[in-house]
């Protein structure tokens, strides 16, 4: 049961559909997640690239990106575990939209190759990684939150993210190379 | 014959497959791609992001980002076209790898839901748009450049470059809109 509840918390934050547009400032609306009192990052829109990826499975079609501020980069960029205090770092999750005007060229371009591009549609929802060793000492060192145009999630939800992450605990917990 | 070099030409480009680590700074070697004369922008790894996408058809199986420079980055979040000169767009295309570490992950707190994890893997090439409408009037006002494991590709590639990019005309020649 409590698996269950997990899971469809999780199900839920995957796939909640959101055309959350932050303010050019990225700052969001002040409401802290739960647990961890996280709030939106001012600025993390123009943070600086760690990777990206994409996911699939059933409905769930995403592209992502991983940011980083400036502390977090630092470390990824020079391979340094653990990370610092006051690394943060942000996973924005998009829908993922079969772009038609980019196959018509590519159709053009590559004629017979069949590509297909997909591109960055609605946003799912930005998560967010906050180093601090000491204050979430119980979580690994980690504060974890998740926003859906711009409203944290519920607490349920945020019992889920570290237990997620603690598989990845070799590598202080985040899953995200940097990509070179 | 003239299209069939073309497409040729351009797979090449689209699969060429290296893994390309810029140094820290993103100074590249400094030879110039042909016709346009660009050089790796310094530092472009570090610029801010525009948005990400993923390619797929046949054995092309790409992640993707866009980059900007601070230039291009204030004419994407302003909506401002055409894009004034100086701008630089960088197009970072990596081979993608189905992570097992993150699938395995998904699997235990998504079950069921069958999701698949497409990390960044090697790199495939580096791509640039430079903005200086005056010299480069005869393409629309943008230079390209395609490096591939740091070294630029030859005049045919780049000669591929511009006929692809013009059914965005209207979009001043540029593909990617902003990720929000």
């Amino acid at each position: 049961m409590k698996r269950t509840v997990f899971a469809l918390v999780a199900i839920a934050a995957l796939t909640g559909v959101a055309a959350y547009m932050p303010p050019a400032s990225g700052q969001g609306d002040g409401e802290a997640a739960p647990i961890y009192g996280i709030k939106i990052p001012e600025g993390y829109r123009d943070w600086r690239l760690i990777s990206v990826n994409h996911l699939a499975g059933g409905s769930v079609k995403q592209v992502r990106a991983q940011l980083g501020n400036d502390i977090a980069i630092k470390a990824f960029q020079e391979g340094k575990l653990p990370f610092p205090d006051g690394a943060i770092i942000a996973a924005l999750h998009w829908n993922e939209s079969l772009s038609n005007e980019n196959n018509k060229v590519l159709a053009d371009g590559f004629p017979g190759a069949g590509l297909e591009s997909f591109v960055a549609g609605s946003a799912v929802n930005v998560q967010f990684m906050v180093k601090n060793a000491e204050k979430y000492a119980a979580s690994g060192g980690w504060g974890y939150a998740d926003f859906t145009n711009g409203k944290p999630g519920n607490e349920a939800l945020h019992k889920t993210c570290f237990p997620c992450h603690e598989p990845a605990k070799d590598r202080d917990y985040v899953f995200t190379r940097y990509a070179r």
